[in-house]
């Protein structure tokens, strides 16, 4: 084991190291989970599907005019069966499933879900509990969405409408709002349970309409279940968790069935509680071993908790993440419900996308298949980045990293309080790496140890070259703050 | 001119026509906008582009990839000068502009709009005027989207999240809210001018937001512009107008130059107050004379009021209904707003799908002329229905129909009080038409007159078949009112 003193007896080392790093003038980048071009390749057919002459689907649609929102019968069919869940529960719908995220996270914040007692916008303001109660609890000044929270941050400026210049979040670093004490108004007192590190694109969506996120640690085997249990039960204002259950963003960890039957089962003082169950990496595995997923819908079902799930998934890492079919899961209460909602939206997804996609992958074996491709492309990029953090900070007082059986990412944990330090020197010797926090809601890693490697995009040379300078900058950093 | 005395003596005649046609067993449909399969057919080369080795857009970008919110700049260069917007003010997204009118109207609720003072689900509580002022003013009892207002109907119940069971609206003929009066709670305070008759799916999702809808004529030269500068003057808490400007739905008048800068340039209550130009029709004649669209940005920014408009467009019912390219277009400030709103909604739109598009219809002419095919298709048809109108409805007291001269509606007033029964007729003789109500707010027409025609989707004889057996209904509904 290296500890400090040793770190900071080797700081000349380091920054010799670092220099010659600097001097090779790279231009590399882990920043994002994207597929390579070498992967996209794979799914080259579908540019010219369903080619001409062929429009009609397995039930004899015409799939070039308007209308079924269900989406293609053959794609639900293959992707249900994969997910384990009920093809009449399971809908294709747009190129996006963050899109289907947010419309069901506003969805609930405008209108409530199946089992609520209204708008989750009003939750916390005097009207739970009462089926159109509005915010006749707040005391002499009423706080519905319309006064600052007392502990409000700049992060939050977006739910008031406040901020809405242009493009781009506020500043880094600022923390968020927590002002849900019952009775204290602030900009929502509605609250998701968000494990962490995670997924930036849920914290983004939450932060976007106002919901204070709660952060609990994210473990091997799922989200500190005992932590969510006595959150869930206490506090009606928890009204979700995200949860990507397999192969997490970005530690690689699955969720158990133990856990999973406990996040199924647990009394949950909201009586509209939902699991955002983000099956992001359901078959993107790594090695010849698929983990398999915990089947929610059932666990939910056999606790008689039918309807807290709700299930999003796609093909973006699949075939092609600008131009693939996003999935969405529930009970029959849900489905009914989502459906309704989007009644209002859309007069129906792209048919046509669809019955591409079912004739390129035309049974959940074909799509496993595709999945081998590739895993036989990404295992090696993977494989490099464990081995040089293996040899280059095995040993290292405080970090450690974790080893995806699949997904996308590898959680780096460096020496607490440079994180945000080895992002700054990576980028200064030509590596992005992805913001130092991103992985916390609000930007915010409150022990700056948290860094997500991507590495499916680079060639596998680069991704070297990349990791070798990423451990050089690890190291510089610790020894900086070891030699204080 | 046939008076009622002239109808009521020939109710037998009309009696005996009708049972006749009952005995053809007709099972022809007049009810949706729907292209033919003929229509469907010309954009035939779309299902197999962009083909094999194809994923490079004219900027370099790989359109497999995430990203690129914009869309594809080869489809917004074509659509933008079709819809005389700055390309740079103009964005391809998804395949449907439903759903950027539902997104662009919930970011608006949720969030507020630029120039404005805050969501629009706040205004009329209280806080109009005050950068973040909550519901304070509303007396005793904040009824900030808690309470029931007071002459609430029951198809506002989406409002507060308590009809979520399941798909399908509530039951026709209940008339909605009208509590917007200051002080007085409701479900929103927010109103819309919706132009009559008008697109029942602006209605509906207006509806689905708990928006009071204001209905003012729609005229020849476009909206009511005196109703509508009287409305919009004295009342902030109305905050946008629907407007369909070319070949309106489904009266197929188009808004003229001097209403549209009227519509640009008058006094307005609201800071923020937003007309919503859906241009549906633009390139959608059914004549060679090519009716223009006003250009309501130009207006509006000549006027000094830049953010005024919000521009809405598909490729719809040029190439695949369910498939095709949604545009938006607007200031540069609601550019900017748009983006940063939907940055946390999705990642990007299908660029394939852009490409795809921009090989096929490579040039605004490209465009035109593939509209002047779909003309030679649609325009026998819509001759078939004035044809047969003019046979056997002139002369009827109180019958009068529109002579689009584009776009996918023939709007026919049957004598007031018998629109629901021609309908009831017409379904009992085989021959399905829209609703009747179904082109008012709240499916409700106050003379219940109106009846929406849409002849694109059936061949030409069917069409001709289908009218010869609607004006028989209309002949006799009309008797039976004037018999009693």
């Amino acid at each position: 084991m290296m500890t400090p003193s040793d770190l900071a007896s080797r700081l000349p080392e380091f920054t010799a190291a670092y220099h010659a790093l600097q001097a090779l003038g790279l231009a590399l980048d882990l920043t994002r989970g994207k597929p390579s071009a070498e992967q996209l390749a794979l799914s080259e057919p579908l540019l010219s599907l369903p080619g001409a002459g062929v429009h009609t689907d397995s039930t004899g649609v015409d799939v070039r005019n308007y209308g079924g929102d269900l989406g293609g019968l053959a794609i639900r069919e293959i992707f249900a069966e994969l997910h384990q869940v009920p093809v009449d529960n399971f809908l294709a719908l747009s190129n996006a499933s963050l899109n289907i995220m947010y419309d069901v996270l506003a969805f609930a914040m405008m209108f409530g879900v199946p089992g609520g007692d209204g708008p989750w916008m009003r939750a916390g303001h005097g009207g739970a509990g009462r089926r159109g109660g509005g915010c006749r609890g707040g005391g002499g000044r009423c706080g519905c969405g319309g006064g600052r929270g007392a502990g409000a941050g700049g992060r939050s400026v977006d739910a008031r409408g406040l901020d809405i210049a242009g493009p781009g979040a506020a500043g880094p670093g600022v923390a968020g709002p927590r002002a849900g004490a019952p009775g204290v108004a602030g900009p929502s007192a509605v609250k998701v349970i968000c494990p962490v590190p995670g997924y930036d694109r849920h914290h983004s969506v939450c932060e976007a309409m106002g919901i204070e996120m709660i952060s609990v640690p994210m473990r091997p085997n799922g989200p500190d279940i005992d932590a969510v249990e006595q959150l869930v039960a206490a506090d009606p204002t928890i009204k979700a968790m995200w949860v990507v259950p397999t192969y997490a963003n970005p530690t690689g960890y699955t969720v158990t069935d133990d856990v999973a039957r406990r996040l199924a089962t647990m009394p949950t003082a909201a009586p509209d509680f939902r699991i955002l169950w983000d099956n992001a990496y359901a078959v993107h595995h790594l090695t010849e071993t698929a983990v398999p997923s915990a089947d929610i819908g059932r666990f939910c079902a056999e606790a008689g908790n039918p309807d807290r799930w709700l299930y999003f998934a796609s093909t973006s890492k699949i075939t092609l993440p600008g131009a693939g079919v996003a999935f969405f899961g529930g009970s029959d209460a849900n489905v009914a419900w989502l459906r309704k909602r989007k009644s209002f939206q859309t007069i129906g997804p792209d048919k046509i996308n669809h019955l591409r996609h079912a004739m390129f992958l035309d049974s959940p074996q074909a799509v496993l298949d595709h999945m081998d491709k590739h895993r036989e492309i990404l295992a090696p990029k993977f494989q490099a980045v464990l081995r040089i953090l293996g040899d280059q900070l095995s040993g290292i007082e405080g970090v450690t990293w974790t080893t995806p059986l699949g997904g996308y990412f590898v959680s780096l944990d460096v020496v607490p309080g440079t994180a945000a330090r080895v992002v700054e020197l990576a980028s200064q010797a030509g590596v992005a790496l992805t913001p130092a926090g991103a992985t916390f809601p609000y930007g915010k890693d409150p022990l700056d140890q948290n860094i997500r490697l991507s590495p499916s995009m680079p060639p596998l040379a680069d991704v070297e070259a990349a990791m070798e300078a990423v451990t050089t900058c690890v190291l510089l950093a610790a020894a900086e703050v070891a030699a204080r």
